[in-house]
């Protein structure tokens, strides 16, 4: 029997610098520990995906945001499931970052310089091609 | 108001000789009419994605298919959404091409050829792009 297909939605939430915010995954997480990453994680079963990218995003920041657009898609596999990942832009709305336990630092990272961060193993080129991507078209 | 952001999914049903199935939009469509495209729609309220872009592919062209991985991600405006487009490779597990009435022609496609074929504006420059990778990638 094949895994199944998941789909996971992030959040690329850019400032008005052109920042971005990275979340560093705390010693709770069951994997990844100490890894970079944007906000965001599964959608439920029934879940809307602009809602479930909204409800991530506010559990795990405080955050209140808006999507803007998309970022990319890539996909990974897991330990029962095969992950389909939809990487969205997003604007805050409102709101200061406060972290549930799941991350313990925040940090808003100028694009071109998000390879400097350890970033999560298995998004790590895609994110650097986004970065890329954003640079090339004159974003940065 | 900005424009509630949708997602839609679409399958690139690749057969063994690496071909794909384009069917081409029939006059009962309110546009496109006679443009070629991948199988989907739109994903329902509350609906898994995997299952929304099975049940569209049964609707519109018989087949039964699994998801076999991504192909990738666009996005395009239309009057009333904002449209996020995710295609994801697919295998027909049983079936033949029978058309519904929105699809007057169906026809398997060498991913090389596909630019012959006149592509639905909005996904073509998309969907010409996932060929040059997959051929790249020594898949075609």
């Amino acid at each position: 029997m094949a895994k199944p297909f998941k789909l996971s939605v992030r959040a690329v939430i850019l400032d008005e610098q052109g920042q971005c915010l990275l979340i560093r995954r705390s010693s709770a997480c069951k994997n990844f520990v100490g890894q970079w990453e944007w906000p965001g994680g599964k959608v439920d079963p029934g879940e809307d995906f602009v809602a479930a990218l909204v409800r991530e995003v506010r559990e795990e920041t405080s955050l209140a945001v808006e999507i803007s657009g998309l970022a990319g898609a890539t996909q990974y596999e897991m330990a029962k499931a095969n992950v389909i990942l939809l990487c969205l832009e997003a604007r805050r709305i409102v709101g200061e970052v406060h972290l549930s336990d799941e991350h313990d630092d925040a940090e808003w990272v100028p694009l071109a310089q998000l390879h400097q961060h350890s970033l999560t193993d298995q998004v790590r080129t895609f994110m650097l091609e986004y970065v890329q991507r954003r640079v090339s078209e004159g974003h940065e």
